[in-house]
């Protein structure tokens, strides 16, 4: 869903990963693995918002959640938990995230602890799993 | 990622769901629910090919997965694990898949006893996890 990659973007440039960071470190993120739930259709020009979580990380993976709103609501519309992995574009291969992203990674989980719980984590698909 | 969106529509043509059918239906599908594992790069004009398997089907849902393979080569690149909700697009509500669909969807699930083992399914994310 592109709205989730606007909002992996917006996350990126607060830890010291937007695009002249990219382009001076050569380093990115690569998506590993991604989850997404649609939960209500959402109309062609409908104002939403995105809330992004960050579930964990460590010095190569981040593990984060985005859920989408109405404006005005906190409903959740849809909802993406994704696993990042840190890279040198030269390789590709991984690579450490810098000092100043682990400490603006850990400033965003300082600031997070009033969220609401991530609801569409964890979740294994199937049949028998209520709709 | 598109080409999986690809195969999932080769696949509605398979079960009595291609553009005409759902013209003339009024019924869909629509994603509930899907996982993706991007497990190596892919690089652009590299020819490739997609195996779908059916995990399951119930009278409304479909349990689908799709893995990406180079052409000639059975290593999994990237799969993709996804809950297909059969809807009547006029509400939009569910909708009991017909009985034509039904049985070609047990005709696929016949054919393809001998696939490889589904290996990126029920995967729950997390940095405890292997990578």
């Amino acid at each position: 869903m592109l709205i989730f990659s606007y909002a992996t973007d917006a996350l990126m440039a607060r830890i010291g990963l937007d695009a002249d960071d990219r382009e001076q470190s050569g380093n990115s993120l690569f998506t590993l693995e991604a989850h997404i739930n649609y939960l209500h259709e959402v109309k062609l020009g409908t104002e939403v918002w995105v809330q992004t979580q960050i579930l964990g990380f460590d010095r190569k993976r981040l593990h984060v959640y985005h859920s989408l709103h109405r404006a005005g609501f906190d409903e959740v519309l849809a909802a993406s938990e994704q696993m990042l992995l840190h890279v040198d574009l030269a390789g590709p291969r991984s690579a450490l995230f810098s000092e100043r992203s682990i400490e603006l990674l850990q400033g965003l989980v300082d600031e997070q602890q009033d969220l609401p719980l991530a609801d569409f984590v964890a979740r294994v698909m199937g049949l028998n799993s209520k709709p």
